[in-house]
């Protein structure tokens, strides 16, 4: 394989060829890469933006993250925040910094899986920044959307009564994380042997390869369902409903029997002796949307695919509880993750 | 003093400590931080969006930037962008990656910068992302202006006989930068000499505190002048004629006595064994803007303060060129910031 100096290419040189194959996609991009800034015209729409920064070492090891996941990845965390809102994403862009240890192709791998997101979810690249590092690798995406104004989802919006609601299942992510750090140990220990990853692709997809609900929103549209308050599951259930009380001044009680895990979760979990529903609490990475709703439109839900109820939203004074399977009741813990 | 660790605060803790006393000035400010994503709603108004990261060891060096000037100054080089597509800065997120040698005291030093910005130029602080990094500090900024669509400027506007402008004054950063760089190596040598600053406070400033030329982009407002094409001068007046002649596909005559350049920056070159045109022409970090103007709006321009014209846009075939004060014709060359 041929490997190419990003020196080769020089600044300008390496935007351009890394932004070389990004059509326009969205009516309204009215300008993408190339000048001082991207323009783009919402009309009546209201603007939603949001950032996430992913650094080597911290967010992902690329020991084991391919790096065309890695950029699909920083592409869905950003559109999941902006599907949070209950808006529809357009735009991106993407600043990197990397050291000259990364060559001009793995770069393009990188960006390829940028593309590929971008061709999934038809947002559009419109901009960004490259430079260099002394030290590893740091992908910087901010992400775009549009939604009508009364459309909008805050994460204030809950109320008492209200049906909690997640979607598609949980814990998966983190099982794939600690499934692909245990592999590294052994490989570091052996170098010959070989990763172990048998019938247990789908909680590697999770933490490899997740994809934002993009798919819920337009749903809810469809549906004519306004949820109440909406949040994406970065960090854990257990946080994200904190979120959620925290903002909207109410408490909260998640049913453990309504939250959904996936078998194959299911059986990992037991098999590296974690309770599954840990893992779901506060796993992270799962990208999914939380959300509330009102009583009123529970019916909308129900014919809805990949939706499960998990609780509800009580008086701010009940606390955040979880009814445990066993019929305990356990008082949930705040907690984002620790990186520092 | 003290210092307190980032860890006492926790991911959420530091957020909402950092982020407290950002007043939201901007009426399209829907909602800042503290919800999955930020809302604007600009109306009628095209939605102008830049970013650009700031790495530690690569764009700044602690050793001699004080943190309230590198947070202010990664704002301004972000609301420069905005500027040079002739619109309104509004609202900006910012998303630090830092490692645990930094304290809660020294990022409160960043945010006050970031913060006298916000409050110099108006703007929101709206979103962000605050994680850690293995090792050093790197901030990426996203500004987000607007500005009617028939009012927008791209490099690409330029036509053969507009006549060349330049804001301000260029060379001066450069030269900062280069006395900073000189005492540093002084005080690595000899930790108890004070550095030597006399009369240098004018060149030190543009390094450490430049401005982005809102009041420019209102001027043009009240004088009614649309500028054919611009871009902010980041990397040196030769890297943006370049960019502006090859969006524009057209060539471009400077001549070397309409550059500004400040008597400070002139001494200091000289001082320094450099040709202060030099400085002005590859130096960067000015953040002034180029722009270029159709000749009948010349009279528009001679009223305006801190305008100077500094040559005349040509056909592509004439290619780049300086005319010398000694009358001599230069190539001149394109050339970004080489940070690999």
């Amino acid at each position: 394989m041929t490997r190419t100096d990003v020196n080769e290419y020089g600044e300008f040189g390496l935007i351009e060829h890394l932004t070389r194959d990004f059509p326009l996609r969205q009516p309204s991009t009215l300008r993408g890469v190339g000048d001082d800034a991207a323009v783009v015209l919402n009309g009546p729409l209201a603007t939603v933006v949001s950032t996430d920064m992913l650094v080597e070492g911290i967010h992902f090891d690329l020991a084991y993250t391919p790096l065309k996941h890695l950029g699909y990845k920083s592409v869905v965390v950003n559109l999941s925040d902006i599907c949070a809102m209950n808006a529809i994403p357009r735009q991106i862009t993407v600043s990197i910094a990397l050291s000259n240890r990364f060559s001009v192709e793995a770069l393009d791998e990188l960006y390829d899986g940028i593309r590929t997101a971008c061709r999934h979810y038809g947002v559009d690249l419109v901009g960004g920044d490259t430079t260099s590092s002394p030290r590893g690798l740091i992908i910087s995406v901010t992400a775009i959307g549009a939604v009508e104004p009364d459309r909008l989802v805050y994460r204030s919006g809950a109320r008492a009564g209200d049906l909690i609601c997640i979607t598609g299942d949980l814990g998966g992510a983190y099982l794939g994380l600690q499934l692909l750090e245990r592999e590294k140990r052994i490989w570091q220990e052996n170098p010959d042997v070989q990763p172990e990853f048998d019938n247990q692709q789908y909680i590697i997809g999770r933490q490899l390869k997740p994809e934002a609900r993009t798919d819920m929103i337009e749903a809810f549209r469809k549906a004519d369902l306004q949820p109440t308050a909406m949040i994406d599951i970065s960090d854990g259930l257990a946080s994200e409903i904190f979120h959620i009380c925290k903002q909207s001044r109410v408490g909260a009680l998640i049913e453990e029997s309504g939250v959904p895990i996936h078998p194959d979760s299911q059986m990992q979990a037991l098999h590296f002796k974690l309770d599954p529903i840990t893992c779901a609490l506060s796993g992270g990475e799962d990208y999914e949307l939380l959300f509330t709703i009102d009583p009123k439109d529970v019916d909308k839900v129900k014919y809805l695919p990949d939706i499960y109820i998990a609780g509800e939203i009580l008086d701010a004074k009940d606390g955040v509880k979880l009814n445990t399977k066993g019929g305990n009741l356990h008082e949930l813990k705040a907690q984002g993750w620790k990186h520092f």
